[in-house]
């Protein structure tokens, strides 16, 4: 193994990264650049540059990505209807794309011929800030120390931050006893009970939302309006694309709209549970759809439908940077040209209702095809007869053979 | 066109298909057969029988078909988590080809040689029924007097109606605005106000469901076991799979869950709207994926959800009876042998919550992989630094190629 | 149904689109516009010309569209590797879009208010023809005259002609068994007594190619040039798109290349056997996945693959101006930036063969990665240990479930 | 790491394997049981006992493997037209699975608590190897000496055999140029001069097929019978499936059939080139498609295509025995019941020629349907307007929205 000189580092601010910081130096003997990122945490990452000067940290990068995170990362996403294993919005796997980019702009930047980070070698998010870094820098080197080091366990690792000076914020055994991730798209949760995916998850586990009892009592009425595929406006008020995704957060946390409970598959090939707050997400998809309906061909919509599953597995998995996820998100930009309008949407306890869609430029929705009155020779119901015919031949010739044998 | 000797004509009793049926007899002279299902439309099914004896039919069939039809078509089609368009769970669509097959069977029976139906030209239904009866018996004749006669408008029904004796209930305009249909599964509305796709939906337009605001404030539990991914007891009581769905139609109506507001993309080429209430249908697709994601392969899991909209097209589209459909649902039925176990869920005010799943024989989920804790060896996270290396290999081998050029 | 004021007709100048020009005049007593196309099917275009004054025919155009045709329509669908069936090099349907698009394209400039073709009720052609059409211009009305006259045989034909004083070649009897399509890309066949998939079609019948028994005894070799997955040189000359074609045709020709008898199922539902030949093609399938395999990353490969059956059909059904084919389009030519290269092969009596392949800019074939002598850390064989346990990790959960049960 | 007491070794009796035989012994201290199959690779396996006994081992398996490998794996890849990245017949993907249950078969025979290969850390085999060991026998031990050894040289493997007493056959430098592989199916060639693509592979390489070029200038016709998809009798004569390809091999070989020079990518990551020959499996796959083009529905044709290059990637990534291809087999096996016929082929010189083909109990092909003569109303022509129409409305209202914008 060769020396490594300087490594950026993913760092929180939190004791986990600062006893990474720490164990870096100490290990690889290298100096250490921190990275941390406000992508909507709800965190005060100004915290992290006084705790790692303290820690000999030389070169600090904080930066607020909040724009560019929805923009360039979530908002593409959601032009794709976007769920893994039918039900997950993909909080954590979108943002860590962008950390992998930054981690290697910074890499850059600094001379650094590695990064590090502060994902487990069970889960997917070490795959996801890897393949991204391999892909945009193809020689940077990884450290992952928590497939390193023999800091296996959550005491010994309080053992390592006092022997080390780390301060450890509040008492052993007063955190929160899940795993949590959060970004302006969502939060999660998982280990504690929810490791016994039979267990029902707390009450007080939830940070975002409250419960759709507890929700107003009077429905939200709110207006979207889109430009291809993207939103726009909220209540007829232009917004940037973070402050969308605030304001339905907003509007989705107070409403009890956005908590999910899954059983999931990991990429490295295990079964884990996850509880996710996704408010403004799950406003998002159910009007996205709704958009699309009134503006999207039926073969565009049922291709995009059937490459989604795909297309998720790619962000989940982590290859946001592959040429593969490139060439369908091209595909999946360009499908949006037409998805423009309005939707208008009820919230209420938990519920996403959309009750209209209009689109003054683009809608594909002819009333006077659908309707049950006189349709004036708008369609000619004698079309369906040689319709169904040429449909059911096949049928017939492969009836009539089993009929003869 | 040769003659039509005896035609068995789907048969609801109303106004409709009582035109329909004198129609037939006098345009073209023949026998008419009618067949009446009762497929949990919940309207009295024998009243037909009077309606058609006074019409001068001799050959009356009218039919239970509840439990076939939840049996053999709706459980079968929620194997696959099935969903047009991302939405819709096919509550119309899945009733068609059952009654093709009796329209066939009754043919068969009664030595007829054509079949009619009342659905108009414009709509998916009439494929469905006919793409049905031609897979099913090649050389059936199909009337579609929708397609053929000259009543374009209600006005111009009732006016025939009138002057054939044929009893109009209620008075004129007094019917309700809408076009429905309904089973054990869903009932659907399409037309009057709906055709402008930005108006809400009347309140008093839904029938099963109660609104989300009007149910109760405390929130139902209940429990499902699932066998070979059908549903078998709720609440550790054994039911017949049309009982499971009444049931779960109870829970849900009561819970004001399954409204959906829709555009969609028809076979024949136009987009329109349609609002349904599938109560229990809801409840049994969260649950599905649910007990699904314990007991299933990833990768079975994935493919599946590749397919899942193609199959839904073929549902919608009408080829059920289709060689292509038949093959495809083999492939999910043999996905099916490992979903066994119970899923707990939480009903309240128009939301469906998993709170708990577990499976005594087929979970996949191993608590000592997945745990935030010692796992003692069950998982090997130096194999990740491998599993990263190798799949950013051909990223990391085009990167070099992009960085030379 | 409204009068017709002018139709544009698609004429071959030969005796059925003669007796079409005629039937037209007399059905509609419109005015007729022909349009007459060099595609490369190697008749002579110009005599159209005179034929079409002695029937009286004011506006006249006669188009040489062989670049467009190549340029615009085959190479695009080559850098698709498109095969209907796993077969068929798409010959005829390809050129369809391209005439769709003229008709239109002169009943805009001549104020035609409709268009009319040549192909009978039976086929593919008149899907792709109208299918463009409507595309294209949606108020268009097309006349597809086999579907509506009573000259169903060619002896009626022959007597509405010789009746109208149109000229039919040769004596009856004397012209080919066969109904043939041809174009810069293709030949094809049909009918006679290709209509017993059993019989061998006889050697006489194929127009193009000599066959691999007369082919010469020694082989030629070629060097194809690609950029962006077009052939741009053929031995380091470069060519215009259709002189590419043609040369290859011309390589292909002499070496008994391109040949090919096929079951195929047409999109109106019925299977069809045809004869076809298409030499120059049949190299360009060849070379361009020998290049595409040095230059494209694996999972977009993998992609395309996975794609091409539908894009294929895509085509083969007429849905080229189809918003899911453009679409598509745009992911396929985007794939294409890297495919730059040169291909070497080896045409044989019949063969065709790659025996090299190389890209100065765009290789992703590391020698020293997949060399078996040592490769000084290009790789690490010990990465292969990970990366198969977390890709069986799922595989041995389920075995152990199955072992338990 | 825990002790190992047996291993079972995959054993040619070969220079490479012998040893790793020996390396086991001496590093794992534990008991070599060899596992020697005649998969058809046309080598004396009888030889292996000796070599092994030399050794001193004392279990020693040699099976004849001929039929179950036809029979239970390469027949059903066949079923579904199998072609990794549109060309390569899967010969050496096919063979490692059947390797994999017996290694793991043996191991529980045996009691013998790991198994061990001989392939390299850089192939697609080791991962099939144990991939395929791991589904079957979640708890074995796998022993890759090629990744864990210090003989990482030719060289260093001659020294270790010499200081070991293993005969090295013929002298040093004598041997093939070439890493070789063979089954019934295939013998494939990579490295020397193969490792750059550019170059033309050696005439002298090839050892199964006769060039194209010495091929006989008489073709050899022949007639494939089919029942469920697979080849039951050749010329008319009853075979069984090793015989089956037994016989077409000698005729693909005499004829210069198979011959195929390749860039692929491989599931670690690289790209390789590699060439083969598959004489009969060529032949296999024309003849197939050409029974299925008569006897298959279309759109279930169309599926298997689509799916196709997903079960190849699961087979050439050693997939098979995963829960995703057994479900993938099943859909492709039921869908081979109609599968019945013959086929007629011509071979000459490389070429594989359809000649005929016919089914007397499962042809879908309807002469009178197809025909260009008078067809007595087996088709009617004026179906089409309405076929052509419908599928046409959303292209039409798209088009009309265009030009309103």
């Amino acid at each position: 193994m060769t020396t490594i000189k300087k490594v950026v580092l993913a760092y929180s601010g939190g004791l986990d990264t600062s006893v990474i910081l720490k164990w870096l130096q100490e290990t690889y003997g290298c100096e250490v650049v921190t990275f941390t990122a406000d992508i909507g945490q709800e965190e005060e990452v100004g915290a992290a540059r006084a705790k790692a000067k303290v820690l000999g940290v030389k070169e600090i990068y904080i930066e607020d990505l909040r724009e560019e995170f929805v923009r360039e990362y979530v908002f593409p996403m959601f032009r794709a209807n976007t769920l893994y294993e039918g039900e997950y919005l993909l909080g954590t796997s979108i943002a860590r794309p962008l950390i992998a980019k930054r981690l290697v702009g910074i890499a850059n930047e600094t001379a650094a011929d590695a990064i590090a980070h502060g994902a487990t070698g069970k889960g997917n998010d070490q795959v996801r800030f890897e393949l991204g870094a391999y892909a945009l820098r193809p020689d940077i080197r990884v450290i992952a120390p928590w497939r390193e080091w023999d800091l296996t366990s959550r005491e010994k690792l309080l053992v390592y931050a006092e022997a080390n000076g780390i301060p450890v914020e509040g008492k052993r055994g007063s955190r929160s006893p899940y795993s949590m991730d959060a970004n302006l798209l969502h939060i999660s949760y998982e280990g504690g009970i929810l490791e016994d995916p039979w267990l029902e998850s707390e009450e007080t586990m939830w940070r975002w939302t409250i419960s759709p009892e507890l929700a107003p009592d009077q429905p939200t009425y709110i207006e979207l309006e889109y430009r291809c595929g993207d939103i726009t406006k909220i209540n007829r008020e232009s917004l940037s694309p973070a402050k969308v995704l605030e304001t339905l957060n907003r509007f989705g946390s107070k409403n009890g709209i956005g908590r999910l409970d899954l059983v999931e598959n990991r990429y490295v090939g295990m079964k884990s549970r996850g509880c996710y707050e996704t408010p403004g997400g799950t406003i998002m998809l159910k009007a996205h759809r709704a958009i699309e309906s009134l503006t999207l061909d039926r073969e565009v919509a049922h291709l995009k439908d059937e490459l989604m599953p795909r297309y998720a597995s790619l962000i989940y998995n982590g290859y946001w940077w592959s040429p593969e996820r490139i060439l369908l998100q091209q595909f999946i930009d360009s499908s949006q040209n037409t998805v423009n309008g309005v939707v208008r949407l009820k919230l209420y306890k938990g519920n996403v209702m959309i009750i209209g869609r209009r689109s003054e430029t683009d809608s594909l929705f002819v009333p006077q095809m659908a309707t049950f009155e006189e349709d004036l020779g708008a369609y000619n119901q004698q079309d369906a007869e040689g319709f169904i015919k040429l449909n059911a031949l096949r049928l017939r010739i492969k009836a009539m053979n089993n009929k003869m044998r």
